[in-house]
Order: structure tokens, then sequence, then C-alpha cells
């Protein structure tokens, strides 16, 4: 008997309805043998509203009662679905995520894992029961009740799956796997089969959101296998697993885009050491979430001091707080001037294929330039290439790499 | 520093403007220099909607399932209530109950408190907080989350009053006290300002269903003093207490009416030992709650066996279960016929006066038949007398019993 985890997400479980075709094909997957650990999320839009409820009580309410708070759209499903199986005949049980042994630290609202005591699963499990875990919640050592953060729910999944050593972990969601491109954007775009950790961590950091990237590198820690699948049919979805040699023999995996980006420059800062130090030490304690950062090279006029220009860019719904911190910045003397430019995006090309074919870069920006998209900013890893360009040429700069690297073609 | 326990119902905290109403008063109480415990019911209509998704799902949902459900709802309001007081600076903090160490029997559904542990509780009382509660929960000791059943966050409040030996427990509303009549059947109905333990419990039990018995008995049993008030006005409420000599000036306390009610009569039943035993042990198998019995005196004509007849209300909801279970009892000889009878209802009369004071039976039945009520049924007990009248008469008699009492006349 095989023993499976499943999670089923917010939208897969937002009404009476879809919670009955959610235990359809829980019973399902029980009536072919298998044991079962179901994790599943707040129906959707129950966390958004006790959050206005919070907000309609208090501007900044405290993070420990929203954990309190919070922890009960789980619960409500968990239970919810145990009796929808319970009315199939079907032996289940709700375990919030303190029953279920989730164990973290007292981080409120963003509660890291600390330890899975899964006594409490395993027995329900002996007793032929399918076990019913609230996603996104934990327990201090203390009793306080936590959450996850977001991705909690995929975290519980991965976590439960990796200490109770499961044969399979199915993440069940909106979409029916990772994709090439994003298909809104790319009619194009096929479902990718397999794909390897480092891939898939890459492109959920660059817009592709499947699934938070520490619920990837949590499986990645653990060497959890899971599949990426859609509640809603029964196709096949994504494999996210360890990289094997076979997965090299495709260049690029996926391409993605980042929008609602925006570009600051700030203009004539002292080149000496220390200086990109103290600018981003202070940005980052301001909670500000900066990503590709460029500086260019220094070449002074004879007899000036020497000065450089850096570049990076932020989420646009955080550039208020970057005018914030910088303006005292600049007048201070940090900077000669900065430029704050909105509507770019980030465009991603991502493969571990990468690592042994030369030229891919060269390659992404020809197509790209053959498209006429314009790049303003380049950013390289082992395994990715970020440009940074117009929002509006975005999607076309989409096209035409999905187009140069042959990705469409691939189911 | 005085310790108040406040408990506040659902229709007190209904919505955000109620809970900001509650916020209010709970700070009002607290600048006056009050050590606070504050135990909180589900938002009212929250219970309900789970209890519809419950039912929407399967028909019997298993107990154990229905309780991680409903614990939801007073989770949530505990949570909202801490928030809305830390919005006017308030140190607060919200506890499920488990958290605030109501310990409770594995009965779901309807638990019994085991004990309370109010380390927790006391803790954070000496950190100068205000303690939110989440009633009507508990755990048991196997960290099973329970509910306690209707009325369970009065009890809650009530058994926090008691362990933590509070000064005062005051059980927040939608009505303004414990009448001597309901209002809007008697508009002269006046609001008694101090009851004892065993005039409220005759109340209760009678359809003034301010508090569920339970709770009247638990604070009878641990001798903490409540007052029964409503969260929307500031009027004093009615003060719970162990009686005093100067109660018993008072004959009758107060006059209750319960409608819904069925009256069955059970025609020729052998009249030998054991028959009443095994008819009312068999209804009560059944799970049929009845209330009143009366038997006749069987005075057999010469010759004949031994007959008698015997007559019981039930609640009117109850009476396609009793129909069930008396046919086959009938069809096998346990009686000669049966009579069912829908559109009763019991009027009870109840006052610890009645101990010392003779012949309130014989000025109540004169007073019911000046009013042209017809008594089908009497019952008495030490503090309380209960007829059976035509419901449509009920709230004649209650009118006529009220003025023949002189109730109106004390406020």
């Amino acid at each position: 008997m095989a023993l499976l985890v499943q999670k089923y997400g917010g939208t897969s479980v937002a009404n009476l309805e879809r919670i009955q075709k959610v235990a359809d094909r829980v019973a399902e997957s029980r009536s072919k043998g298998n044991r079962l650990v179901v994790v599943v999320s707040a129906m959707s839009g129950v966390t958004d509203g006790l959050l206005r409820m919070a907000r309609g009580l208090h501007a900044e309410p405290s993070e420990r009662e929203m954990d309190l708070l919070l922890a009960t759209g789980e619960q409500t499903t968990t239970a919810l679905l145990a009796i929808a199986l319970q009315g199939r005949g079907i032996a289940a049980v709700a375990l919030t995520g303190a029953q279920a042994g989730i164990v973290t630290d007292g981080t409120h609202t963003k509660a890291r894992i600390a330890n899975v005591t899964p006594a409490a699963v395993q027995a329900h499990l002996r007793a032929g029961q399918v076990v019913i875990v609230a996603g996104f919640q934990g327990q201090t050592m203390q009793g306080q009740i936590t959450t996850l953060g977001r991705g909690g729910s995929d975290l519980t999944a991965i976590a439960l799956a990796a200490v109770l050593k499961a044969d399979r972990c199915e993440i069940y969601t909106d979409v029916d796997g990772v994709y090439t491109a994003d298909p809104r954007t790319e009619p194009e775009a096929a479902k990718i089969g397999e794909i390897s950790y480092d891939e898939m961590l890459e492109l959920a950091s660059t817009g592709a959101k499947v699934m938070q990237a520490r619920s990837v590198e949590f499986a990645k820690k653990f060497g959890v296998v899971f599949e990426v699948r859609s509640s809603f049919n029964r196709a096949r979805g994504t494999l996210v697993k360890e990289e094997a040699k076979s997965m090299e023999r495709v260049v690029v995996r996926g391409v993605s885009l980042e929008k609602n980006q925006a570009k600051v420059t700030l203009v004539g800062v002292a080149d000496r050491p220390g200086v990109a130090a103290k600018l981003f030490s202070g940005i980052a304690k301001a909670g500000i979430n900066v990503d590709m950062i460029v500086q260019n090279i220094a070449l002074p006029a004879e007899g000036k001091k020497a000065q450089t220009d850096i570049t990076f860019t932020v989420p646009r719904d955080e550039l208020s707080k970057v005018r914030r911190y910088l303006e005292p910045f600049r007048r201070a003397g940090g900077a000669r001037g900065i430029l704050y430019k909105e509507g770019v995006a980030k465009l991603s090309v991502v493969g571990i294929g990468m690592r042994s074919h030369s030229g891919v870069a060269a390659q992404l920006f020809r197509a790209l330039a053959a498209a006429r998209v314009n790049i303003q900013m380049i950013s390289t890893s082992e395994i990715k290439i970020t440009v940074v360009v117009d929002e509006e040429a975005g999607p076309r700069a989409v096209r035409a790499a999905h187009r140069e690297f042959r990705l469409g073609r691939r189911g």
C-alpha cells in the first residue's frame, strides 16, 4: 500500500461542491489501496475575509492574534473534508497543524517548521483512516498557534511527505502543472513533464508563481519528489525532482516574466569600498526587497573623484518606500541624482542545460533584438539569464525567447 | 484591583461594529482598574452557518469533526476582540479554550469540564493583559478539541470565575436580565434584581431560556455569584446568587411559559409494578425527552384487572419519535389506547418563598379559573407549580398568574 500526501489549495476547496469533488478524488485514490494524508488550505476568499475583518478593527493587528484568527480557515476546511469523506463511508479524521505535530518556531505570521512529530498521523494511518491535516499552521513548543506565511500549505505537505517517507506527494492547484511560459502570454506554451528543483526555484523566484520558493527548497533539502497538478482535471502534472543526467539535454526549461517592477538608478555614487554595502544594508533594514543589482564600471575623468552608477530593481509597489529611504541618502551626499523608472519587467530563461551549453545568452539577446525588444539590464546565474525590458515589450519578449529555444514543441 | 470575568454572547459580538462596542466596554472597565478575563461566543449566525455547511456534506457528520469545525467560531471572535482592544492601546491576548486550560472529558459536542488549569490565564493577568478566552470549547487530556454544547460559553465564564476566584462574573447577553415573565407576553413584567440559583434553575428548565440549567448548576455548586445583563445598555441586570433569608419574603419570583409541547395519554395500562419503569426506560433509550408525568389512581371494577392511565408531556417536535416507539408498545398489549394532543403549553410559577407559604397552588388555580383557563395537568415541586394548558390560552394564563402574585410591581 503506497503512502500518498496530497495537498489541495484554496481554489480546489472554494465551496461545498468543490470539497465534494476533492472527497471524490480522495475516495478514488483510497479505493486503489493507497494510504492517504491530505493537507488542505482555507477555502479561497476566507483568509482575505478574516484579514479584512482584523484590519477593520485595527490597522496593525498583532501577529500572534492574526495567527490565531487565520488558523481557523484551514481548520474549517479540514473538518469539512473529513465530514465529506465520512459521508462516503470512508474513515477519516481531521487534525489541526498542532495535532498533526507541526512544531514551529515563534515567528508569528511567517513561522519556520522546527520539526514534525508524526506520531498522531501515523497512529491514524495505522487505524486505517484518511488523515486530513490543516495546512499553513503549526504550534510552538509553548502551545502558541502559528502560521507559516505564503505558500505555507505546500510546505506542510512537503514536510509531512518528508517525515512520513511518503511514496508520492501531489500538490493539487488550479493550474495543471508548470509550463514553459505563461500560457496567457504564449499560447504555444507546453506543460513541462519533469523539472529539477533548481529550475523550479529559479522559475518560482522570477514570477512563475505556481509555488513559493521555500517549499521547493524544503523539498530539495529532504529529497521529496512532488507533482504539481490540477484538481479540476485528470491530466498528469509536472514532476519536480532531483536533476537527472537526461534533463541536461534541454538547454532552456522555461521562460518567465515578472511584471510590476521598477528600476532605480543612483547616479554619481562615490566609488569606494563600503558604499554599496551601506546603501543596501540600509535598504534591507527598511524592509525593501531589492532584486537585480547592476553596477557600472567607474571611469573617472582626470582630476575627479571616482564615481559610479548603481541600478537595481524592486517590486513597483515598494517604490514609495524606496523613495522615502533614498531621498535622505541623496541629500546627505550619497548620490548625485536618482532616476526612478516604473513600467519595467524581468524576463528570465531557466535551464540546468545552460551549465554545459555555451552561447545561450548571446542566442537570447539576438532573438530579443530581432523582436525589437530593448534590453535595459542583464544579470546571469549558472542556470538563469535575466533581462529587464519595458513592461509593454514583455509579452513579445516571452514569445520571442520561447520560439527561439523551441519550447513549444515538447508536451 | 478587582478581578472580573465577563462573557459576551453571540448577538453582542455579531459584527465588527458590535465587537468595537464590546471593546469600548471592556476598555472602560479596564480603565477603572479592573483585571479582566473576557469570554466570547461565536459571532451570531457563524455557528449555524458552519452547521449548515457540514450537513450539506453529510447528513450525520461525526461529532469529533463537528467540534473541530464549530470551535473555529469562538476562536475567530477571540482574536478579533483582542485586536480591537490592541487598537485602543490595551494589552490583550486571545486564547483558545485549550490554551486557557479548559480540560474536558471526551464527549464530543457536549463535553463536560473535567478541570480548569488556569496557569496561562493567570500569567497573562500578571503581565497586565486583558485575557480573551474562546467560550464553548475545551480540549481533552489527549489533545482533542471538544465543545461544551448549548450554553457552553456561559459555562466557560462561570468555570473560570470559580477557579480564578473572580470578584465578579458578568454574563452579557441581548436581554437586560431575568424578568418576572416574558415581556413579549406580559407587558407589565418587571426585571428581577436578585434571584436564587434554585429559582433560576426552575425558570431555566421551564422556558425562560436566559441561561442553560447546567451553567446555573455549576455556579451553584462552586458558589459563583453572577449578573445577567445586557451589552446594549448600561442598566443593572439580575444578580444570581445563593438564597438569602430576605428572598423568602417573595412567594413567587417569576412566571414562565413553555410552548410547543405535546401531551400523550396511555389509556388502560396494566396497573402492576414495573410497567411504568419499562415504559419510560424504553422511551429514554429512544432518546425522547419526557417531562411531566401524571398517573391516575386505578380503581378497577369488580372482576376486572387493575388498569391505569398515564399522561406525560414531550416537546412537540419529538412527537413522531414517541409515536414510533409507543405504537408497537400498544400493539403488544402494553396499553388499550393512546391519545396524542398537540398545542399545549406548560405554565410554571417559581419561588423559594413557596416553601414557607401555603396555599400558593390554590391561589394559582383560582386565578386561572377566573381567567377561564382550563388546567389539564398539574405537577408541583418544592419551589415550583407547573400546569399544562392549551397553548392558545398560555399568554392569558401568564398574565393572570403575573397579576395574581403582584409581580409587576417590583422593578
